[in-house]
């Protein structure tokens, strides 16, 4: 592995990846489904052109890290404390609803097991990948229905923070059980001590970035901390607590979120993530995927469990939202609302691959997922308001 | 080599290089001696703490070519069309001297070789190390006397980018001779039409860069594209012209030189360069440095480099300055502007350590160059024009 190779690869890549996610959401599909794309054309698949090596991995790896902790410092520490019990509640079920539908999904095409064989936790962690919502193509819908200022619109919008919360809760708790050495009671332990010594060490940290950020505002030395911060708590809740590294990163964004230099952080770290490694990350996903690895059974598999993950979220959020008290077509509109998944749902997939928990081939359905629910979510918002504007238009004529 | 240590020593890296930085500019010395130091403390030298590994050594390759692209990008194509024959003959006579100084200066330490031996050519490239100005420190400080638009000015300022561009050829040609294949007129030739196709390549692309950057502006793709291009002529450069990477960089960067965007695409590869890329670049090269490797003679040689590599910018640049016509103080003004160095050094020393040319332990002297050069050039020359004021206030009083 030397410089030069990496470079031709990376210049390719990035040209590539760019290229197909433009014409991705020329076709109203997410760029990072032409990204993955990209990679599948270029990797051992189609082309052949690029080799997945080591350093490439590393840089995927490095991706997904810096892709959570803006997802972190994205995330509105106030709004949440605002949110009211309505949208926990939507949360939980449509953490809890899904999980449960992917597991048995797994078990119905793959045979039921015992709990604690490796199985069994292929099994839940089908369920996990389908856990976390990604609510963007939801939030432009409803701006563009002028619907997102409504009741409605922020119960979606705090129902999905703390949907990938607990999303990335699951996700810990259940990769630390599969560890052999792990029971449920010190998994449970060191879960709660990570994110107990978070909030400490949270607290201590944001109050010293305040310092910093208010006597250097906007200077070069904040995101760089930043960074470190994010990298070390990465390290640090994986090496010390068996955490994964990416709950470290959303940690780390989020104890940042309520900077006021925030947004200054958030926009450097994407500038890094678009540049070369989050092209890398869903390109990687691409590379990974064998074209002759897609049977028809997986196939199969795979439109069972687009149907699954989206009829699960629809039935757990919308199911709870009557029961908070929405009503008619509201409780259906925040089913929809929740059903899209995006990159989360292939961070959570690239992490079960590495813990050996799942195969590479499930890559397949996921990406499935991702466009499906893309494509259909603004589609069937809009129909689902159409429709009421229509009513309410009638009787004006 | 995994991800976890891999972030574990990005972290360490780029927060103790950011305050090995902020200290080394607290004490008016260049941020970039910071970084290196950082290394040399975090390293084997020292803590032991951070040991350079594939990864490292391919981000710090990345690092030196964003620089060198950053450096074609703020190339004033414009003021160096423009530019009269006195910068340029200036900045020969810059080049040359010091070239001819520093091969001297290594044949009177180690003793005089044939043309062609591999120690005829770890004396040349010793020079060809301190052919490149830094000229940051000069325009800061004129800026400061309110002198960089006097003729004076303008001409230190074109003739420091004209050698650069001098500076690029010799190491190109240098490395070129250096390969077994490589007899001289094969490498003129092979120079010659990697700039020519340079050239031809270069204005397709900047009419295509054109056509992009107005009809989208500020997007994405812009810096995207740039970074591919950056690294696929670095790729190209070495290997199908022998030519170095950085070259391919340094061209990438003026052919987009003067795109309406080219100030946001260099904004973007700065944020790249110095959030990892940059750091973990200059931070590589303390951790290659073994203190156990400094010898007096090694100190001795140092020290000679040092004074050869300042005197000689000094009589070149000012004995040129005085036969263009330049009078009195005004030639030791622009000799002393000339004689700062910076990063390109560094690049050039670190390029020639991975051709072979010259051993690691020579980094101690540039680094001692740039430190040494960085401190004098503001204090000689605010002396320099602090007498000339006192003179002219003379008369007056």
């Amino acid at each position: 592995m030397e410089i030069l190779s990496v470079m031709k690869d990376l210049a390719i890549i990035i040209v590539v990846a760019k290229i197909f996610g433009l014409l991705a959401r020329k076709l109203k599909a997410p760029q990072v489904v032409g990204e993955i794309i990209a990679g599948l054309v270029l990797g051992p698949s189609l082309l052949g052109i690029v080799q997945l090596n080591d350093f490439l991995s590393i840089c995927a790896g490095i991706g997904v890290v810096l892709l959570m902790f803006s997802a972190g410092l994205g995330t509105n520490l106030k709004q949440l404390m605002h949110t009211g019990v309505k949208a926990l509640l939507i949360a939980c079920a449509g953490v809890f609803v899904p999980l449960l539908g992917g597991t048995l999904l797994y078990m119905c095409f793959y045979g039921f097991s015992a709990v604690g064989t490796p199985q069994f936790y292929s099994a839940v962690f089908i369920g996990v990948i389908i856990t976390a919502t990604s609510v963007s193509i939801t939030v432009e819908t409803l701006k563009e229905l002028g619907k997102l200022k409504t009741e409605l619109g922020t119960t979606i919008l705090s129902a999905a923070i703390i949907d990938d919360v607990i999303g990335i809760l699951v996700l810990t708790f259940v990769i630390g059980l599969k560890n052999p050495e792990g029971n449920p009671g010190f998994v449970a332990l060191s879960t709660v001590a990570f994110f107990a010594l978070s909030v400490v060490l949270g607290f201590v940290t944001y109050k010293a970035f305040k310092v910093i950020d208010k006597r250097w505002p906007h200077t070069r030395r904040i995101p760089i901390l930043a960074l470190a911060l994010c990298f070390g708590l990465s390290y640090a809740a994986e090496k010390y607590f068996g955490i994964a590294d990416i709950t470290g990163a959303y940690v780390a964004g989020v104890i940042l979120s309520k900077l006021h230099d925030s947004d200054y952080i958030e926009e450097k770290m994407d500038i890094n993530s678009y540049m070369i490694f989050g092209p890398v990350f869903f390109a990687s996903i691409g590379l990974r995927t064998r074209i002759d690895g897609i049977t028809w059974d997986l196939l199969l598999f795979s439109a069972a469990f687009v149907i699954v993950a989206l009829g699960t979220k629809i039935i757990g959020c919308g199911a709870m939202a009557r029961l908070c008290g929405f009503r008619g077509k509201d409780t259906l509109r925040i089913g929809v609302g929740m059903m899209t998944r995006g990159e989360v749902a292939l961070i959570v997939a690239q992490r079960g691959l590495t813990e050996g928990m799942i195969s590479s081939v499930y890559f397949t359905s996921v990406i499935l997922l991702i466009i499906v629910s893309s494509v259909l979510t603004p589609i069937i918002l809009k129909l689902l308001y159409r429709e009421k504007k229509t009513g309410a238009d009638a009787p004006a004529v």
